[in-house]
């Protein structure tokens, strides 16, 4: 009987778990559920029946680790990031393949001869963004180039927000995954991407005025802001001549604006622990980064630096975070993006009802047969629950998806990748069709001048 | 027969060296002058005769390092702030006093019991800045206290610049110290100061922004902007409860805002490798840190950004430097650091005739007997050439009169410490005096609306 192993039993596992429950079925096949946490593996086993257990499993033990691996055929790893390697270097020494949604590092992409060589794939950045964004990609690279298209520009937006049904703040915005990594989104380097040939730099503190807008029918505005480095995907793709490639955030219109306020601030530095915010209000808190003038109000201070009106929609989603109450910082001994951080979790708190929503889109320019044409393809994909959410299926599907593939003899390929071949992308994607995660495409031609 | 040893023979121990050769004159005293490159060393030692001696060290080399701090008497440590704990430990080891014009860091901080076990002195932060800032700014404190007098402001601001008769480009500023560091500065956190009661926070890329207009008679106008972390020298200088405490660095006024513009645009960013520099033009480069727009110049791009007309000074500053030129970028695979400060050393380059110039301006507030008074002491300090300089006078004659004083037996102070005491900064302040670094002491009375 062949053993599916899922280290990390976490959040984003659920999709992923519910997807193997219901695929092992009847089959001749055991799904083993592990996680530092025992009653969390449980509860994702549920009562499944015994080719379904739950496993407490550390990592950080090296034996306990290689034990359950050499049991098992498919290793998915769930586990943080950083972490990675510690799972892929037994799984490569027991020949057992490996599957991840996260980044390919460097220290993993050394393994790939000695995967070669044992004969396993280790298949990586297999989730949503990274995933979904690759094979979609590819899959449009490769159906322009095959019919003699020559591509112009690639722009692809991704962004993990709240469902219009749950929309229920001025932001737009609600905490739909790791808060933190909001609110440091962007910071410690300068965005780069290609625009008609140009090289483009945006540092930090511009980052989130750089901005494009994005409609989806049926959708709100979006805008997005560009990601940390779109220029390694050229290679990536195998586009190193096109002229303009970005890869962005997607927010829901209004947001960066207000957001590019905050970090104007100096709100989003965690750079070093703030003096006094013991009773400190958080009028006073936001004043602290504003010029000292005690003829000015708080308000007019900030209006005056970001030149904005009192009446803009900027300065009211301000307000409405409470920047200018008097009610008291709700963290003491903490640097000001973990003050905001604390401050936002309240504001933009999940409600038990509340549903999120991916959403992701791609443009493509290219040039066939001496017209200009362009395709937007764009996804939304809306949780049913706070624990079924769109970001949990569409992170977890690709992984069991490929995890079925495999066990099914049907992927040839090995060593250490990610999903931006057709032997990989075509048969997942197809199957992701069938569950509901569909782009809607859609073609136009593009003038010559709107080059 | 003492012996002082002197590691490090860099650009900065010119002075130093200079005041201990003049200072052992037919005393039973020894120099020893040591550093890696041994030429430079006998450089320094010149032909001063038998009881100056210089010596190859490598401060790496345990063993070495060992022996000839056990044969000194006093040893100043002129190495990089980051290798000092190497020479101290050595020499609480030995019995040995140590100086040296770096910050106490934690680790040096930490040697301040086994220093006093040892009986002996570890003096840290005297030199210019810090040093003599320390010991003036303690000495006015000091006096005012005793005069009964109530503290409400201190803000001070020192700068490395060149003198009146070699400012002769539109910026008012060459490289008379280390070029990265100029570049890096304020970067990597938030400054933080304390403003009548209130904390302030002033993130990098608006620090350029955030300034105090300073005056001293017969200069052109200066300009200062806070440094890091001034709160912390509240509790150095024992005066908590001031309302007011501000730390900055001084530039010629205009200085600035322009490069508050390289800031903005993302020129100061060391994060990362730039792509295509080969064969880029400068002009190319800063359009690379501006947005896509075909229908403007680079220069109508820069000015809308920044806000400012082509006939601003701010601009003409940016048009000097060469960011609109033709010109190839002068350096490959850079960061935009990198690149800026390639482009800095051409252009601020030190010609062989030019001299430098310190400056510090202290402003003092206090209460005394009903009346607010502030004083205002200032210090103009001139370079005679390019090795006899301001910056390394001033470095360096600090250290070498508190040399004197230990080996007279003036010093009864033992372990880690700072020039913040009367039986230290008194003394050497008398010295310096004699020497010509005299701050012009201003005092005006407060009309209390200016408060």
């Amino acid at each position: 009987m062949k053993n599916i192993l899922v280290i990390g039993a976490g959040r984003s596992a659920t999709a992923l778990i519910d997807y193997l429950k219901k695929y092992i079925g009847d089959k001749e096949l055991q799904l083993t559920i592990a996680d530092a946490d025992l009653a969390l593996a449980q509860q994702k086993a549920g009562n499944a029946g015994g080719r379904v257990r739950a496993i407490s499993l550390d990592i950080f033990k090296e034996e306990e680790l290689n034990q359950h691996i050499s049991q098992a055929d498919v290793v998915v790893s769930m586990v943080p990031a950083a972490f990675h390697p510690l799972v892929a270097k037994p799984c490569i020494s027991h020949k057992k393949h490996m599957l991840s949604a996260s980044y390919v590092s460097d220290e993993i992409r050394a393994l790939d001869e000695q995967a070669r060589q044992a004969g396993v794939l280790i298949l990586k950045e297999c989730g949503l963004d990274p995933g979904i964004d690759h094979m979609t990609a590819m899959e449009a690279i490769d159906k322009i180039k095959a019919a003699g298209g020559k591509l112009l520009a690639f722009r692809s937006y991704t962004g993990g927000l709240i469902a219009p049904e749950s929309d229920t703040n001025p932001w737009g915005y609600k905490f739909t995954w790791n808060p933190r990594n909001v609110v440091m989104a962007g910071q410690g380097t300068t965005a780069r991407y290609l625009r008609n040939g140009e090289y483009k730099y945006v540092p930090y503190h511009r980052l989130f005025g750089r901005l494009e807008q994005i409609e989806i029918e049926g959708y709100a505005p979006f805008e997005g802001y560009p990601n940390r480095d779109s220029l390694s995907y050229l290679q990536i793709y195998g586009i190193e001549d096109i002229p303009t490639m970005l890869r962005g955030t997607l927010r829901k219109r209004g947001y960066c604006d207000a957001w590019a306020s905050l970090v104007q601030l100096g709100l989003t530095d965690d750079s070093f622990k703030m003096e006094g915010l013991e009773g400190m209000t958080l009028r006073e808190f936001t004043n602290s980064f504003l010029s000292y003038d005690p003829s000015l109000s708080v308000e007019e201070k900030f209006c005056r630096m970001m030149d904005v009106s009192p009446k803009s929609d900027l300065f009211k989603r301000i307000v409405w975070l409470g920047l200018f109450s008097k009610e008291p910082v709700p963290v003491s001994k903490a640097s000001p993006a973990q003050v905001l951080q604390a401050i936002l979790e309240e504001k933009w708190k999940l409600e038990p009802q509340d549903k999120d929503m991916v959403v992701m889109q791609h443009i493509f320019d290219w040039e066939e047969q001496g017209e200009q044409k362009r395709l937007y393809a764009s996804l939304v994909s809306l949780g049913d629950d706070q624990l079924h959410t769109a970001m949990a299926k569409t992170v977890g599907w690709p992984l069991a998806i490929v995890v079925s593939l495999l066990l099914e003899g049907k992927i040839e390929r090995r060593g250490v990748c990610t999903p931006v071949t057709p032997d990989l992308y075509k048969p997942v994607l197809e199957e992701l069709r069938e569950l509901g995660v569909t782009f809607i495409e859609k073609v136009v031609s593009v003038p010559a001048a709107k080059k």
